[in-house]
């Protein structure tokens, strides 16, 4: 596996062709509930980009465990960045790999906050408007995971399951089982009553429980070892196209 | 050892208090010479970071491993954010943290470029307009290391010695010895003959190898474990001023 | 109808209290196929939004005929506000509002692209930052309408109907007859490959057309008619949040 | 008559060509006395436009009816956006305008406000900076109007005529009549004892009616068709130059 | 007389009250014909402000010799800053004016460029809105001098005199006479045909002289002395106002 | 001495050329003890280009005498521009000298802030950016200056000298002896205690008299002199490099 990390700036030379792809994972500081910690966001990318980097033609870049958080703010932990800020990190690495050669890369964000994953797209297109060869994909494999509630085959996963919920405690259950409180997990949330459409700043008054919907009590490793292995099929099919385009 | 990343929002409700000090490891990928990996500064502000952490009343935040780098942009591998990114994402974190209630941060580049440091401090001192309790020290472990030149004790380091040298390889070799490549170390580089007061955008014309003066082949890990300790002893103190402060 | 455009100083003074809701239509120029006018984003709006308006409580802002446009930018006609021009404009619009005493607003954007819709929606959390108290709605009634895709009761609409397909043309038919030219609609556009998650610039070498999917000439008034009721009835019930809330 | 508005994007294609000139009204919603609608100067730019483009090789751009308006900012129901954002939008347009093939504009302001007119002319000068071969005029209407006080034949104009005053009432009788609420027309309004060149951020309190200096009693809808034709045969002459300029 | 740059700051705690009034001379450096210096419009607002600074209760600010100046940008010589330099220079003294205590202020500007006013009124605007209680003046001798054009008892001053044309130099002649080369004053400069309201962005190609309109050759030292009598007249009565003021 | 202030636009096109080497000097006004005034800074710093500036094929900017004082600023007298403010005059007089053909420029800061001076730096990076040509040294002389401090031959400058101590006193005897009021020159000032590498705010709770360190009562004129030639050797070398430099 390559790491931009590890490699020196001759082996970078060397190495790194007009096919390479990078992946980059990003993540946040930001509540999941009494049980998961304040980085589930992160490990979660990671742990994926770490599995994509493994495929000859990928080049791993560092993380970033720092993103922009509107509605979980107000509750202890999370840290947000500003929208312009987390727009001017993306649009800086990404312009900087095409500056550095490398045509083609994959964002993936453990974290889904619209907000956050719009700084990153539109940092993504300021980029391609520097550089239009580039090829870049932008994810949060949550919304992978988030289409799977209600399809045949998944019925363990509530109709109503949100951030730290089911989904989320099952795959981290599987991912780094030692990071898991389950005995402070709370009981089932069901959605809170926001009005449609409404736009809001902070979720603490709706979701005292810091579980956006959904029951964490029913997340098993098993579980989320399924939801992972459903990701990874999908992203490995994103990273597929960005090697195999001309 | 008290990880932000690991942490629960309750269990960072309940354990972090008005006398938590949060530490937080900045680097950058930048050229280090055909024998130092790219992630050089961070891998050692990390270092530093984590033994730090292991005091009694700190909290680690998660590791930044991007920065703004002007004078090695040239070279393979260099990701150089703009001189606001950095700014931006550093004033963002500060400021975050005196919204959660931690009040005393300390921020260790392992990435000396003048501007970039300017840009932490810069950042830091916004965050103290807006939040002006906060007490906040920023430093570059390499702003220690650099006064050791010329001292008596410490005749082993060249009077020339810079980024990728003496120093430097002998401090990656105290710390990831498994990353440096000495077969590559290139021979004894004199400093540039750069004009006094002359601004410049890069380095590479100038210093080909990526070793910005003194003399990476005679780096040794004894030499950098001495060095380690004294940059250790230098950055506990200055903890120490922040947990003792009234 | 209260149209904010025809008070005076003094009629606005006397009948705009802490109740009324200020309604906002927007639009864009932008192109949508050989058949329907440019401004159709902005004529679906204003048509919407004239009607919520006919209740009581409620005030009417001069539209905003002028949008974010990425993706049909290319096409002949487009003209394309920047992200940031966008969030600026709806920022003060709606820190305006709040200043001069108006605490509610629904604004309804006829174009849903994701950037104009993030604009708008960011520029709703910066007003609500410096005005806690307001309470916002944001929607595109295309929010609403691409959900009837693949429901029951509404087989007519091909599943991948898209921008200025079946269900926009049969909007069109039912709002503004004389402007659309059914004569040039071209037949069935099927989606193009565009690999998922990629970020891309400009739809015009995908869809030369300018239909975004679907078939134009499947539209009808009738369809249009039942799914422009469908839509005044979702909208209705935002607005009525709006006016019933403590 | 071209509108923008009403082509579809193959109309656009094939009709607009090198010489097509843009017409834009831009307006404000601010008070104008107790007796003026609040989008008084966006209904007289719209009327001229409307008429300017009627006129072979011209195209219409949907008004703008936001703007910025320091002086006003303080009665109830103005709006006003800030300089910079208006500066924004208009450079957008315009550089949008130049990118489409559309290399002659016409910018045509009812609202006078200094900033807000430096904003316009300001952004004019952005555009061209991009792109010089455009050619743009940018003016308001009552640049031309407030000439008249103190000539020959319109010794019915009182000579500290202002906002909302004889001029603005008349235009208004003859144009939008049904939206003129005489009763309520105070009586003559002399210049407030501003002092020279002295920056002031409202002028509420030195006019409490609305009205900045003259008598709205005295107008007149013949004196309104007078002016308004003397209106439009300056801005046609503006319009005849960029038509004819190679 | 109290300079700002002669008192330390004990003096300056001793001797400034709430009363006193900054006096802040602003120019450019730009073309002024063949004749007169870059600095021409500096010297000028330093004369009257030096005069002006004579009287009681006020405070000389050292003077600002870079301003905004497009129209004159492509004349070798000419520095031009950009709108928002200005602006942002303007806005933090003026800031920092009320910050020390110094509530009133008049800024002399002896560039009248369109842009360049603007940005000096619009700082103002912004140090208003942030610090109400201050009174700022700003003006620029020459809305003073321009003035005379077609005056009774001013009939020697060209109806087309302009930038570096008769008032200029002739107020040139009486101020700073070493500095002008009469010998290379051009003949009488016509106004160039400019369409009304056009937007241009460089005056060269029109004026290639560099005087835009008027007979410097006209020129006398003693209608200077005139001229310059008259405008401290009016800038003394503006200073009056600001240190009467309650 | 070629000032660019009086030249005439047509000297200016006649007499510089490519290697003409424009000097500027930048100063602020702030606090320098009780003794110093408030322009000290500025008044070196033109002292110094002055001398400069007799050398042929040098061309003397006007000076700025505002700039960024973070440290001062709570001082009576201190005007602090912004980090941005400084940064954009500096970067737009830089860029406009390489636009009008002066491509070879010193700057010369007679105040040390470290923000001051980055900005200063980061708009000479900007600036060659944009025109890679450009030879651009920045310095303050007292970078120079408190080399001195410890070496052999300058043993009466004390130890912990630094703003308004020995050395900027005896300095400006040399200079200014007029402006000086040496019977209010406070005894010897030590170095506070603030904590290493801490950021911090202002200094004036640190130092109520404005000097911060050193001892103002040993400055004489003599030293002054003999720094202020050794400022002079060296300045005069980095001045010598931009001439001759091919």
């Amino acid at each position: 596996m390559l790491r931009w990390d590890d490699l020196t700036f001759t082996d970078f030379r060397d190495r790194v062709t007009d096919r390479t792809v990078a992946i980059w994972p990003i993540g946040i500081l930001e509540e999941h509930g009494p049980h998961l910690p304040l980085a589930t966001d992160a490990i979660q990318a990671e742990w994926g980009c770490e599995r994509l980097a493994r495929r000859e033609g990928t080049l791993l870049l560092p993380p970033l465990r720092y993103g922009n958080g509107l509605a979980t703010a107000p509750y202890p932990g999370t840290i947000s960045l500003k929208f312009d800020t987390v727009r001017a990190v993306a649009r800086d690495v990404l312009s900087e790999l095409g500056r550095q050669g490398v045509r083609r890369a994959m964002v993936v964000s453990g974290h889904l906050g619209a907000d956050h994953m719009r700084a990153l797209r539109l940092a993504a297109e300021e980029a391609l408007e520097e550089r239009p060869a580039m090829k870049l994909a932008v994810l949060s494999d949550w919304e992978i995971v988030y289409e799977l509630r209600g399809k045949p085959g998944w019925e363990e996963i509530p109709a109503d399951d949100g951030h730290a919920g089911t989904l989320e405690t099952a795959r981290m259950l599987a991912i780094a089982p030692e990071l898991c409180r389950m005995e402070r997990a709370p009981p089932h949330v069901p959605k809170a009553d926001i009005p449609e459409f409404r736009v809001t700043l902070g979720l603490d008054k709706h979701y005292p429980s810091g579980v956006l919907g959904g029951d964490a009590r029913r997340a098993t490793a098993a579980l989320g070892h399924r939801v992972n292995e459903h990701v990874m099929r999908r992203m490995d099919a994103v990273l597929d196209g960005l090697i195999r385009e001309g």
